[in-house]
């Protein structure tokens, strides 16, 4: 884990070769993120859901979701070497009642914050089922994060 | 928006002539409202959830589930003009699988909190649909208030 | 009230004969914690969800669920008489749509909270069903706790 501490996220995630999507216009009355002293506050969706999805589709669409996250926390700090440490994730996926998979889903964002940020990207995390997501996504992330 | 800014948020909940719902007397070992240095921590729900419940009567649950917040928020701080920004809304709502337009029904409470606070009423939002809230509430908001 | 303001939580708990649990060796990219400033934050499960289980058992589980919370504070901090207050618990049941009882689930993890650090452990509370948590667990609780 050592060259994690070591290297910048923005390095590392140029050198895992990842690409931080484009952000959609803002829709309604609300926002991506939001700052408060040291901390910084987010919520993304992404995916459709669809009646025969796979875990590993909820995986990558965590993963994208994650990578959509980190576009939004350049986009307001300006650089992801601002941040400090994630510190907590709520994975949010949109599924039926009994589902005992939504960590395998959500681990899909745990995973990339961990290789792009190392140590201090493991977070304090809840995997929830619900019954439903803004625009039928397939999952939404909240983060709060300390820069 | 300049209107908003200029403008106290007690002044402006008067002028659009909106009236504080009186609050229930607190139940149980919780609390409606929680204060951490310059943080605000709210949570409250409202509505009967019904199984023919339309958006619009959800748009209205959430619009006056966010005047009850600002009914605590008054109660907690004495003023609403003490509120800086709104930081985070997360919108429950009591829905069974498949109801996509959960971000229709918390609109009435972000359009709510964007005409009161205007800019700084603008927040990061994450609109959730659930199996279950209390007492069959339609619809629960949990706030963070930076003061 | 008074005792428990009085007494240590620590103290509390042993005149009480509480046994905090063991912990399970943490899974996967995420920690049972993480502290910020002053703040601690937590996530915790407990429980099996069962097609047939009473409100009872539910409020043993949310009990069981939050005394575990205090075994993953104690780590964290060395102490749990370093905590000032518990700020915010969000209780999710894992539970099929209709099911309005979770309060009464919930209300395990706040009695507990509150018997062992008094007026103190009264917290802001959102109890919420969901469609699924991870391993099938009945309850999870994420708490927010000043320190």
């Amino acid at each position: 884990m050592l060259e994690y501490e070591q290297m910048s996220a923005e390095a590392k995630l140029k050198e895992l070769g990842y690409a931080l999507p484009q952000l959609p216009a803002p829709g309604g009355n609300y926002l991506p993120a939001k700052v408060v002293g040291n901390m910084v506050f987010l919520a993304v969706i992404t995916g459709v859901v669809g009646s025969e999805k796979t875990i590993d589709e909820g995986y990558a669409a965590a993963r994208y979701c994650a990578l959509t996250q980190l576009a939004v926390l350049k986009q307001t700090l300006g650089s992801l070497d601002r941040v400090k440490q994630i510190v907590t994730v709520n994975g949010y996926v949109n599924t039926v009642s009994g589902f005992g998979d939504s960590p395998k889903v959500i681990n899909g964002a745990s995973d990339l914050l961990v290789e792009v940020f190392g140590e201090s990207g493991r977070h304090v995390r809840a995997a929830l089922g619900v019954t439903a997501l803004p625009r039928n996504a397939m999952v939404e992330l909240q983060m709060m994060v300390e820069i």
